[in-house]
């Protein structure tokens, strides 16, 4: 890969990019503010830059005068980069923006952790709950009359070493005519049990050697998307992925008003019905991407949070919404695919992730198995950010765990222009610390739409650090920029003017915007806080923090730090899986063991229900502040306030 | 019971009775002839006796004059005995006769060996596989989440001891309405594992205390008939029974034709459909019988022959027709009830017995453990006798076993006038020594329709007892009756004259019928002789005998062993069980050890193919004779017929 070394002046700031990175993305991971407010759709030409050495592609268009394309000037949002740059920032005030910027942190996300085959293999956990043996068997004779069945069992047992194997009446009705159809040479699909010593099932045969072909299943049950992915257990490797809306969002957009729907007469068949749909239609598209037989499938793992899994398995969710809020169950019982309406063969066993508790449910059991927090001494706090926080602590030993209604605020809603993470959503920001102006990129360059869930928590966090808003989330008066007015009594930041947008009205940041986000972080923030002291333990004691959810892998983690959605800490402590339930059932597929372990975690988890703990409303109340009311635990940000104050006076 | 002794004279026979039997059939008991031949319908007038003290109720007919009645003749086959009695019998020569009727032996059948429910109580073997538990839970609070199916679980451990519970997914939808529609006081019932150890399954639960009402349903799938019983698993009682023509009937009369017709496109699902849909017919009618609710059965059990149980559990049963005759599978896994198709609850499991080869099935392996003949150190011969006769020999350490075709003599098959043991089938039969004429009875006391398979052993052995045909099976020449005819060549004696019968031509049996008779007993002695030799035994090893199969519940033993079906043995030592195979599926209700001890037999059991044993032809060929070519095997036999010779000369 080619890389480049981009210098920024005024401030000699320098980056290091690969080849065609977007100049004006390069700037914002710099931590250098251009001022750019069409998302980098190179509409409003305010991201003039000046490149004094080396080479950009693009950048040029009837914004820039001949004069200045001449002397070297292009739209940053519009460059590739091609080589060493030095790039010059025409700024208002060189002196007070050059030195303001310091006081900024670059853009840092999480490292991204996935699943490593190679790992799993090396630590001898690649162990798939179904695998293939070819054999190639005697047929019968006047001296030899052994039923078929025994036959294959007597020299699976022979050959592989294999014992304690029954077959599945699906498999028995096919296994006379596969033999005799293949001069009994044949593949047979065996499924392994969970505790060594239990019966391990002939589940399906093949004719001729099929032990190259062996795929598997792994699908999160999203109360908005579902996802799957096909797993060839070969190689360990994920062939193919596609998301869908959940069917299901026809009847309700959130968890409650599903299970107000399941209870109107045909209403939980019918919500089990479109979810399977759903399902079946993400199987059939990544199997035919993949150019995968349905029947050369062996396995699915599925997780859901707890009324998701009750959907999917048409268990009655009504006593989850009223309290005392309990699930029906939390292990489920392997079940035969085909019985749940699944389109996959008659052999293919679903597995479904236990839950916790109503709250806690499989998509996060998923998570931290597939994360490995069970496997480890280090302490680990895993949170699942979505509109609502699920929080787990511990370690191989015990498990503690909690969820918090946190709202909306992460994935757009609550927010006037809030919308989910899709192109035209503002996901990074930064402002000019004299003209309050800002720079803006979205998902996809385009013109923006909205603002995203991580694009809402860098612009509340800057505005915080840049003195534009007070620890209560409310704007300073006497901001000398048009952009901050009062509308309905409420102030507002024009992140960009309607003839920007595309949407053709103002998209702003408002204090009530603010106050949900506040109020969203506070939860997340009083919950883990509550559920670690419930537990007997500090902030410090925890060793790593792993977030998940579809939102996170954007996420600008000393941004979160800064609004105090996360404590201050060091960021290579945090890593991000992005859709840990997702990534469970990928581990399943992979390392049956889990579903020994997976038994284990669920009895050793306890659950605390934070409406109930005192403190946790306290906490709450404490953490509706930015950072927190505590400044003191955020110790760096102090640090680098009180160095943009002391500066400033 | 109100007892009478009955005296026959001129012989001077006693024999004690209940009040209101049947005096023609009294005789029959008594082994004295009175010439009948209407079957005991009162139309032919012929066993006109002279009752000479006591009082009969009925036997006054047109048939008799005024003057016979007044004299104090009846008709015997009309009279029920209602005091003690003294009948005189008008002979045709009362010396002759009454000395000869000394050479005859009293009819005797087998005693009937059934499922002793409180003998199986008192060995501590009445351990149903599914069993019900009452509990009153608390309901869930803050306090206590317990999810419903780990509170169902922790109180069925904490109330009962019972340890390692799983719910099973259609129970799962069952609990958390029916908890709360029953004030959480609930009746569970668990599927107990086969061996100890394994999981037990909550496979339903009811509101309220129903431990009382819990049944069972046991089913044999016969090629010709399915029978079914239901068990009552609180008393061990069959509540009700009922019997149907298999449906598939209609597609082919024998397990050949039907193998046949699998192998049609459809066919096999075809005949899959019939017999589960005469299962249900048979479900629906007991249940009704009995007013119990489909929902209160818990478990079913089937067996069938090998064919019968592959086409129930749609297995292709086309190999079974081939050389080297190979069955798909011997054990079947659990199957849901509801997954076959079968109209019963989603909670029951359908076990299904299994099989040792194509030619002895899971009604044979049924009969076996039905019987008890595994659980006891007595060498037992057991015999199941139809239109293939299975034959196993062992006791609870090693069995053998074999089949062989009797072809279809003793089911009415092959014999002019045979047919099934129905009304109208001649039952029983004697012939005066003199005139050579017949005293019949028929199933019903009807007028005569045919012969069933115990009449035809019955006529076989008298006519060979008295001279009338000579050993291998031929009429001996210038007999003075016109009941012995020639007809196309072949001889034949007219057992019923056209105007006595329901069916207007005389119902005769001729040398062809006698012909079949002796092939079919004699593949039989030969098949059980030949296994016996192979696991080096003599007959004289055998310790009991237990007959199996529809017929075998009226064969007269003793005529049995004139014909050399059975050997000469004490009729002490065999037992007849009826229908082996619903009995060994009702014990299977009853005691869960079965499951696992059957999985031991057929593990035990060795197969022997009759057709590959090469002293097997010529024993057979030594058994086409009456009662066998070796008479000194037949010593009591030998020794009767000394006598009748000695004293006929």
């Amino acid at each position: 890969m080619c890389e480049y070394k981009v210098i920024f002046q005024p401030f000699n700031k320098a980056i290091t990019v690969a080849d065609g990175d977007n100049l004006l993305r390069t700037a914002m991971e710099a931590g250098v503010h251009i001022n750019a407010s069409c998302g980098g759709a190179g509409v409003c030409g305010k991201c003039r830059v000046l490149i004094e050495s080396g080479t950009v592609e693009g950048g040029i268009t009837e914004k820039l005068s001949a004069d200045d394309l001449a002397k070297g000037y292009r739209l940053a949002c519009q460059s590739r980069i091609r080589s060493d740059l030095v790039v010059r920032i025409p700024v208002e005030s060189e002196v007070d923006a050059g030195v303001l910027n310091k006081f900024a942190t670059p853009r840092k996300t999480a490292r991204i952790h996935q699943v490593d085959f190679e790992e799993l293999k090396d630590q001898g956990l690649f162990i798939p709950p179904v695998e293939k043996r070819y054999l190639e068997l005697p047929p019968p004779n006047d001296q030899d009359r052994l039923p078929d069945v025994t036959r294959l069992i007597n020299f699976l047992k022979a050959k592989y070493n294999e014992h304690r194997l029954v077959a599945r009446l699906p498999v028995i009705r096919k296994i006379p005519d596969t033999l005799r159809n293949s001069a009994f040479k044949v593949t047979a699909t065996l499924a392994r049990p969970v505790h060594e010593g239990r019966k391990t099932h002939i589940i399906n045969i093949e004719p001729g050697d099929t032990t190259n072909r062996n795929f598997a299943i792994a699908m999160d049950i999203g109360t908005t998307t579902v996802y799957g992915q096909l797993i060839d257990l070969i190689s360990g490797e994920v062939v193919a992925q596609h998301g869908e809306f959940n069917g299901q969002i026809s009847y309700g957009e959130d968890v409650l008003s599903r299970i107000v729907f399941a209870e109107r007469p045909g209403g939980l068949d019918k919500l089990h019905q479109v979810v399977v749909a759903t399902i079946n239609t993400i199987i059939r598209r990544i199997v035919k991407e993949a150019k995968v037989e349905l029947d050369e499938i062996s396995s699915i793992t599925l997780a859901g949070n707890t009324t998701m899994t009750q959907l999917l398995l048409k268990i009655n969710p009504r006593y989850i919404r009223f309290a005392p809020y309990v699930p029906a169950s939390t292990l489920y019982p392997p079940i035969n695919a085909v019985d749940l309406g699944l389109e996959l063969g008659d052999h293919v066993t679903a597995l479904v992730y236990p839950a916790i508790s109503s709250y806690v449910g499989g998509d996060i059991v998923a998570g931290v198995m597939g994360a490995g927090l069970y496997r480890t001494e280090e302490v680990t706090l895993y949170l699942d950010i979505g509109t609502n926080a699920e929080i787990v602590v511990g370690n191989k030993d015990w498990f503690a765990c909690a969820a918090c209604s946190a709202g909306p605020a992460f994935e757009g809603g609550g927010i006037k222009f809030g919308m989910r993470a899709a192109k035209g959503a503002i996901e990074d920001f930064s402002v000019d610390p004299v003209s309050l102006e800002p720079m803006l990129v979205t998902i996809g360059n385009v013109r923006p739409k909205g603002i995203c869930g991580s694009g809402l928590i860098t612009i509340v966090a800057t505005f915080f650090e840049m003195g534009i808003i007070d620890s209560r989330g409310k704007f300073h008066v006497n901001l000398k920029t048009d952009r901050v007015r009062e509308a309905d009594g409420v102030c507002e930041y024009v992140l960009v003017w309607a003839d920007e947008t595309q949407i053709d009205r103002d998209i702003t940041i408002s204090e009530n915007d603010i106050d949900n986000l506040i109020r969203a972080k506070g939860a997340i923030f009083s919950g883990f806080q509550t559920l670690l002291e419930e537990v007997g333990l500090r902030f410090e004691d925890v060793d790593k923090i792993v977030l998940a959810g579809g939102f996170g892998s954007y996420i600008d983690l000393e941004k979160a730090m800064v609004i105090g959605l996360l404590p201050e800490t060091d960021p290579e402590k945090i890593t991000f899986i992005g859709n840990g339930s997702l990534m469970g059932c990928r581990m399943s597929s992979l390392t049956n063991r889990i579903r020994r372990d997976v038994v284990e975690v669920t009895k050793k988890m306890t659950n605390f229900e934070l409406s109930e703990t005192p403190s946790f409303m306290n906490r709450y109340v404490a953490s509706l502040f930015l950072p927190h009311t505590e400044i003191n635990h955020f110790p760096k940000l102090k640090a680098r306030m009180s160095a943009r104050r002391r500066f400033l006076r």
